[in-house]
């Protein structure tokens, strides 16, 4: 079975006072290794890969190595600069990762034939597989099928992380069977989003590329090992009591102020650990974060 | 009178097979210098500032201001982290730059507050004016009035770079007067996006943030002054009779693309000078530009 199915973990790269916090990251990684995820995917946008030096990303990457217990890890290489994602990517293969995960992170917008030819050099530079990151609210560029289609005939493309599923479940249906008539059968598709897991794996996606495991394991597990034991309801009942968790995510402009504020809360972060010029949830919203975190029970 | 006014001209940082072309920079910054600009802004946008290391930009600092002859010049410390950006201010103020040029630039989405906290954070550290830079088509993030009011009131803030003007003349004037009235008397309007250069400085900005001037310096000049000599009919029929290129990065998806592509033709840059991914133009498109250049007579 491919590498790029089921739960794939996305760790949070903490900081403290503008470094990275080395034993709090080996921390996070070991508890998602004892978890049981199916892999870990350090320096995703929740990993903050962005804003962190060459030097960072590649100690980052060997930190998660070291401490994943034998849990297959994929490392962020998105980078503005193509020469920059080059050298990523040769750091996490050096650093022994087993995937590749690249968003086309742009300052001055990018055209479909740019970001083709992104994944047409790093494609032939590296021996590792690549995930295609397609996230729109951090990048700004917009995948068309017709494009998933094109990178995914490139050699190394092992799967596509899309971001997100239509609401209505037949269109989400509809939506992965287009995506998947498009790329070559052995490219699996993994849902993003946190709020549209479940969903996505009962749409047909084969991942699960998820925020909410990097920091908080066994619900998402619970949900994706419902699906793998063909138990779809099951699946979408623990998602929708999870739906207040998902609110704040979209109250408060994604998954990542939230889900640091819960790491923080539970003492798997320091305080602050999001890199400024990103403040974080103040303290009114963090007491609601930590109110949802106790009412469903999320602390262990 | 305040530095942060008429026309300052924002070259592109050329590279050649993926390194700075540091003859070709220089060269293009003595053009300017001579040509009579009032200021020269390095490491914008249009310099490429987002795609290149701490090293480099250091670098091209150091030779902007060698090669300004005296001109004053601004340096782009844009980054994404707020200690990366504070170490580009060190950088540029070591090289003697005059000014500097900030973009808060977003991976993940910024609030207003964090975006406060980045200016308020810079002005602290640094002994040089700073200017605003709103660039929401590369930054995606919206400034709001009451946003320049707060942040202009922080020491050492000299200038609002805006991007552009509404098309209605009446409607351009109420915008900038709008703003003026948020901000301290001694903080100037820079109007930004060539197309509305002549219009911004007809509706009383104090200044032209100006792509155009970065490799074609003669016909801004020739604005900026008709403007500064009383003349804005003038200004305005010079800026219309431009129209052509003005289309040129409508179509092209914005200004850098087709500067890059007069650069080149004309010899200040050498072929392919932007940083991969962006591939530039292709040849049909640069034909295209050629003939524009030609046509309107932009070769010297």
């Amino acid at each position: 079975m491919s590498l790029f199915t089921g739960l794939s973990a996305f760790p949070l790269t903490p900081l403290h006072d503008d470094t990275v916090d080395e034993r709090a990251f080996a921390g996070m990684v070991e508890r998602l290794a004892r978890a049981g995820v199916d892999s870990i995917t350090a320096l995703g946008s929740t990993g903050c890969a962005a804003y962190l030096s060459p030097i960072e990303r590649a100690r980052v990457a060997r930190l998660a190595v070291a401490h994943a217990e034998g849990t297959p890890v994929f490392v962020g290489i998105g980078a503005l600069r193509t020469s920059e994602v080059l050298a990523h990517a040769e750091s996490a293969e050096k650093a022994g990762a087993a995937g590749l995960l690249l968003a086309p992170m742009t300052y001055q917008p990018l055209t479909p034939d740019d970001v083709f030819g992104l994944y047409e050099t790093v494609s032939a530079h590296t021996g590792l597989p690549v995930i295609v990151y397609d996230n729109p609210g951090t990048t700004h560029f917009a995948f068309s099928t017709e494009l998933y289609g094109r990178i995914a005939e490139l050699p190394r493309i092992a799967s596509i992380k899309i971001p997100g599923v239509p609401r209505d479940p037949d269109t989400a249906r509809d939506h992965v069977t287009t995506i998947r008539a498009a790329i070559p059968a052995e490219v699996t598709i993994g849902v993003s989003g946190d709020a549209f897991g479940a969903a996505g794996l009962v749409a047909g996606c084969d991942a699960w590329y998820s925020v909410l495991a990097g920091t908080l394991p066994e619900p998402a597990l619970r949900i994706a090992r419902s699906m793998q034991e063909g138990v779809p309801d099951r699946a979408l009942s623990e998602s929708a009591r999870l739906a207040p968790l998902w609110d704040l995510f979209a109250e408060f402009g994604g998954s990542l102020r939230v889900i640091a504020a819960v790491a923080e809360h539970l003492g798997q972060a320091p305080s602050q650990c999001l890199p400024l010029p990103i403040r974080g949830l103040d303290d009114e919203q963090r007491r609601r974060v930590a109110t949802v975190v106790e009412d469903l029970r999320l602390t262990g």
